[in-house]
């Protein structure tokens, strides 16, 4: 999966970096926001006006020391007459005063974006808030004082959560004859040594010198930039260039880069000033011992990919030996972060959704294509992002025809991903779908997009949609040694010229013994560069070191033991390592952003206070049903019991609330929880139901209620048509 | 929860066993067939004629040496003639083939059980092979030669999961609004040092003293018992009821006591004959370390319902503050087994469902019981284990108002986990519910049942419903300082005597400094008992010893350090510890012996062959439906495409299948998945409707075929229904 690549696949890092000044301007807001890898120009105006400020401001520094000296010089010499050193005073007077404004103006435009960050913190307090005390979520083991990044969801988190999967399963396997899987969380080392994460799942950290605590080393350089960018006036429009330069390729830095620029900056422990060591990698993987001995190691899943491409082979067979085809997982994944920071966006353990969809490299169509080409929306190249411009509304079969997007199935599940996460709830305007850039991606991907969504952390990426090309089945089928490719059978036999490779068993079983079959196994496996690398080195010295790496070893191969050769040959099919395409989904952040979107306030009836209400569409609301008796009445609670009973037949989750307490505090309190229908008991024989964002009220016969609430639930009509349909109600007494 | 129990929570050891011979023998059965802490008396007949067998054997035996040697000494004795002798030889040849005779009986005796061993055995294969080979499961990482003890459910397993697992959430969440909860698999070391798992959630192992391999001791143990009286003819009878007493006991043995017996009876190490190491514990929790400096110790949590106990505070004042109330989880556990066996019954990762019903101890009633009071099932109380007789039909509420079953919060848990379990599919006669005998349960609870279920290998213990009384809560509040309590408000005040202790806390302060709040919370969390100790050292002695726990360190507490007085009170509310019911599911071995009890063979059209079916019920059904073109026509193919938009939209998963093969291939192909009804396309205006099991045809328009499935499959209607309402079909083609 590609969520928060950074550290997650191994990558190429880019020779050179070959970001532009304005991606540079750009990032800067980026880092600002909190965002990961992402770029926004929303604010690249201000940002150019901060720029000149900063350079005006040196420019009138040097002017007020210029003609400081000037006034002292005069001021000593007894050449100089009074009117003379009243003018240079006054002229310093005024370049001072010029000064002062200037330092007003960059203070004001750096606190405008102060300012913002102030009040999407104040946002995003209100929202947590609410969802730490209704239960959405808590801190885990809290009586214990906790786990930082590790969270419990309470009942209606749970209840948000298992509708997001449910409908997840519903629009993406159900709806795409996926095939679902579901593997381990323990998994043995020999799986991700092979994917890379045993190498390379990494982040640089520091410690303090002296007690021993962690830090993640970018988080450091990042704070002390961001710090120095928004607080010092005085540093130079270049010191100011350097460092948002920093801020914007601080994933690509080594350590070395990382360490040396700490030492510049004589950055220390945060908490207690002391000295920090170099930066060195820490593998962000969970790791354990499978069974007793203690000689197996395994780590906990950093995704669940990999228990995919593992059983590519058996999936395969199961579809019938065809492709394309796509395979599926939801489950739970690990990543012992150093530290970890914005609550429930980076986590210690939290939930993937992820899709492998296998393709023919050849042949990356789409049959459903089609149904979502004529999608519009936000979308951010990669041009657009270098260039400094900013998302913009693209047709998606646009951006798949113009070569925008690599290819049909890739656009499809950018389609596909758009009508996943809107369904959910997530506001338009604040979904993007963001390219990755050159030096973002991996070597081997094809394209890769993020669909980032808007929060008060900034843009946060929730889905990565990566064309990895063959490279995951490629790395397992040589660390297995099991083959794990597909076939295409042609209509007739084609002639073509190939390199066969011959071991010779007998020599290569007197040479190697009971490695025979492991260097068997490793001269067959080589590509056709390999292959005619160790042929020139035999025809040439007539022997070649050859590393086998099942055996941890370099063997010498002499020229008896393997022929390769190119020969002519007529085959009836073709072999081939397929392509993957992989949309990976953070659920936990989906939910949390989702969580921001659904939230607002509104004024109580005495407007003396602000109430909370989440609009969770039906879909995703923890309970999509209340039942009130208005009054503590047995006639009351007797028709809610029956409605109740309804309820659960049809499958709608429901709570009956018998408390005396006031319904329209009643109604605040599911207001809360996001639940969009109430059904108020006030009469034997018809009852009021009341939509939660407009707070039309309707009446409707008891035996019909819940079939009502049922259909608007499961969207088979809407509340416009219930509203249409049945007398309007404004008691007083049900109104909140 | 109380899965596998003999090594999961802190028990009592039952300070001598009691348990009865008649018992023993039954246990034996029990080991046989290698079920887990389970009794069945079902051969307790044989068992008494094998013991008599044994015993006429070796008096046989007796016989046969004591003749042996009289002859023997008529033919050295010179006075002995020729007819006596021969007369002797009669009799001695006569003892023999009695002996052969009573030999002959007990192997047959032996090896009937075995006999069924063996049947068990080649249907258990049958299931297995099928569930493999369709990707039911697949064992995790095959192409690396996998991992003991982890399965991957490939696609119709993982639907089959999500199934199980929707419908736990339908019967017990929603329909009791239980408050779900999802707390991360990561958990610090300090809740499970709590809980009692980091100290004794251990299995005695022992190593092969030379190559380091690791075996559970009770398993050698049992292998060697059990080897012994199923193929050593020759053993006493005295021998054999020694050998099944261990087995019966061996859950209660010591490790010293282990390793006496494995000393004793010379067992080695099976692969390599080398000498074992003694036996000691072995923590089954996979370890790991939270955070990047390797000093906060953590484990993959070995059962959820620890993160339901941690979050009782919040958990009740979401429920207003009231009793009872019921939490539920589902999640993975983990469990690093020694030396996993029994396929998808003894695994390293699974996944639990656990259900914490909190309840004031002094009333234990449920408003919902009389709902299942009238059920009646298989149940197999403690006293009729003890005294040899078999589980038998009991009516729930008999065994409730009888005092059988502890309380009706029980009772009702019990027979709702019936309901749930028979809905899915689990056959009624092979499923009871076994009360745990005295020396199984925890000193603290209550009473203890498990739902047991019988597969192939015996009485698998599935779900385990256990009253744990308020031990797990007191545990926490211990352990945390933070009170996990109840309250009770009294409609009037009530008098009471208390013991009131104050901390003098300007004393304390002055005495230990920063201590001062761990001192006084200790002071203060004491028992009534602990006080009154404390107070009666005082008063003689003026200090006494105090541990503080939160401090690992005994102090001096001085006289003038706290008071502790009793006290007349006037109290408003009484403060209790809940009580908890625990229903634990395990649904990896509930979905496994679905499997089994859903699966059966039939001959094909032909009877050339066995064809295999599982006759999953439509709610667990991997795909309710398959759509099938009869032939490879445009218009079928367009009729199938319309019925599977249909289903789509109805929420039916189902698949279609063009394949040009045979209807009857087809309908068998997809018999061995489970799927319930086939859609067989034979023409543009209506089509087939076919049932797995009668596989009774119906013609259905078009139109109607996806409603009509969906009713049938979604319960709301019947395929008797279906059968008496549309035309009947009998076509050669379609048939099978």
């Amino acid at each position: 999966m590609l969520l928060f690549l950074h550290s997650l696949r191994p990558k190429a890092k880019p020779s050179s970096l070959i970001i532009s000044s304005s991606s540079l301007t750009l990032s800067f807001f980026l880092s600002f926001s909190s965002s990961p890898s992402s770029v926004t120009s929303t604010l690249s105006m201000a940002t150019s006006d901060e720029s000149s400020l900063r350079k005006a401001l040196a420019d009138k520094q040097s002017a007020v020391e210029a003609q400081g000296n000037a006034v002292r010089g005069l001021k000593s010499s007894s050449a100089a007459s009074k009117p003379e050193i009243d003018a240079a005073v006054a002229t310093l007077n005024a370049l001072k005063l010029d000064k002062t404004s200037i330092e007003r103006q960059l203070h004001a435009l750096i606190s405008d974006g102060n300012g913002g960050a102030v009040s999407r913190e104040a946002f995003r307090q209100a929202v947590v808030n609410t969802l730490e005390r209704r239960l959405f979520y808590i801190p885990s083991f809290k009586i214990y004082r906790g786990v930082a990044g590790l969270y419990d969801y309470g009942p209606p988190g749970c209840s948000v959560k298992s509708n997001v999967l449910a409908f997840w399963r519903q629009h993406f396997v159900l709806e795409e004859n996926m095939l679902e899987v579901d593997c381990p969380c323990v998994t043995p080392e020999v799986v991700l040594k092979a994917s890379g994460h045993v190498d390379k799942f990494t982040d640089l950290m520091v410690k303090d010198e002296k007690t021993g605590t962690c830090y993640r080393a970018d988080h450091l350089l990042k704070d002390y930039c961001n710090e120095k960018l928004q607080k010092d006036l005085s540093i130079s429009s270049d010191k100011a260039a350097e460092l948002k330069h920093l801020l914007a390729t601080l994933d690509d830095l080594s350590a070395e880069e990382l360490g040396a620029k700490i030492k510049e900056f004589g950055i220390v422990a945060p908490d207690t000033k002391n000295p920090l060591s170099d930066p060195y990698p820490f593998n962000l993987m969970f790791q354990t011992s499978i069974g007793p001995s203690g000689l197996s190691p395994g780590y906990m899943r950093p995704e669940t990919a990999q228990g995919i491409f593992v059983n590519f082979r058996d999936l395969y067979y199961y579809n019938g030996n065809k492709l394309p085809f796509a395979a599926a997982q939801i489950g739970q994944a690990f990543r012992n972060e150093i530290s970890p920071r914005q609550g429930l966006l980076r986590v210690r353990e939290f939930t993937l959704a992820e899709i492998e969809h296998f393709v023919d490299p050849d042949d990356k169509s789409h049959p459903k294509y089609s149904e979502v080409a004529d999608l519009e929306f936000l979308m951010f190249p990669r041009h657009e992002q270098v260039s400094g411009q900013s998302a913009k509304r693209i047709r998606l079969g646009e951006a798949v025809s113009k070569g925008i997007v690599n290819n049909e199935t890739l656009g499809y599940f950018i389609g596909r991903v758009y009508l996943f996460l809107t369904r959910l709830g997530i506001d338009k305007e604040r979904l993007r779908f963001r390219q990755h850039l050159a030096n973002e991606m991996a070597h081997y991907a094809a394209d890769c997009w993020d669909a980032e969504i808007e929060s008060s952390y900034g843009w946060i990426e929730c889905v990565g949609i990566a064309d990895r090309s063959a490279y995951d089945l490629r790395a397992h089928s040589e660390k297995s040694g099991i083959q794990l490719v597909a076939q295409e059978k042609f209509s007739e036999p084609k002639e073509v010229e190939k390199l066969v490779i011959t071991p010779v068993k007998k020599e290569l079983g007197l040479a190697f013994k009971g490695s025979q079959k492991n260097v068997v196994e490793a001269l067959e496996a080589m590509n056709e560069k390999e292959a005619l690398d160790v042929k020139a080195a035999l025809e040439s010295k007539g022997e070649v070191e050859f590393e086998v790496c099942t055996l941890g070893k370099t063997l010498t191969i002499k020229k008896n033991m393997v022929s390769i050769q190119k020969e002519k040959k007529k085959e009836h099919q073709r072999v081939f390592t397929p392509s993957v395409i992989e949309p990976s989904f953070g659920i936990g952040r989906i939910i949390y952003c989702l969580f921001e979107h659904s939230f607002y306030t509104r004024p109580s009836k005495g407007g003396d206070e602000q109430l909370n209400v989440f609009r969770f569409p039906p879909l995703v609301a923890p309970i999509k049903c209340t039942v009130f008796p208005l009054v503590q009445r047995p006639e009351y609670e007797e028709v809610a019991k029956v409605i109740s009973k309804s309820l659960t037949a049809a499958g709608i989750s429901h709570k009956i609330d018998i408390t005396g307490t006031s319904i329209g505090k009643r109604y605040a309190r599911t207001d809360e929880l996001g639940v969009p229908f109430a059904i108020t008991v006030d009469g034997t024989s018809s009852v009021t139901i009341r939509e939660r964002d407009s707070k039309d009220q309707v009446r409707v016969d008891v035996e019909k209620a819940a079939s009502v609430v049922r259909e608007v639930a499961e969207g088979q009509t809407t509340w416009a048509d219930v509203w249409s349909t049945f007398p309007h109600h404004s008691s007083a007494a049900t109104d909140d």
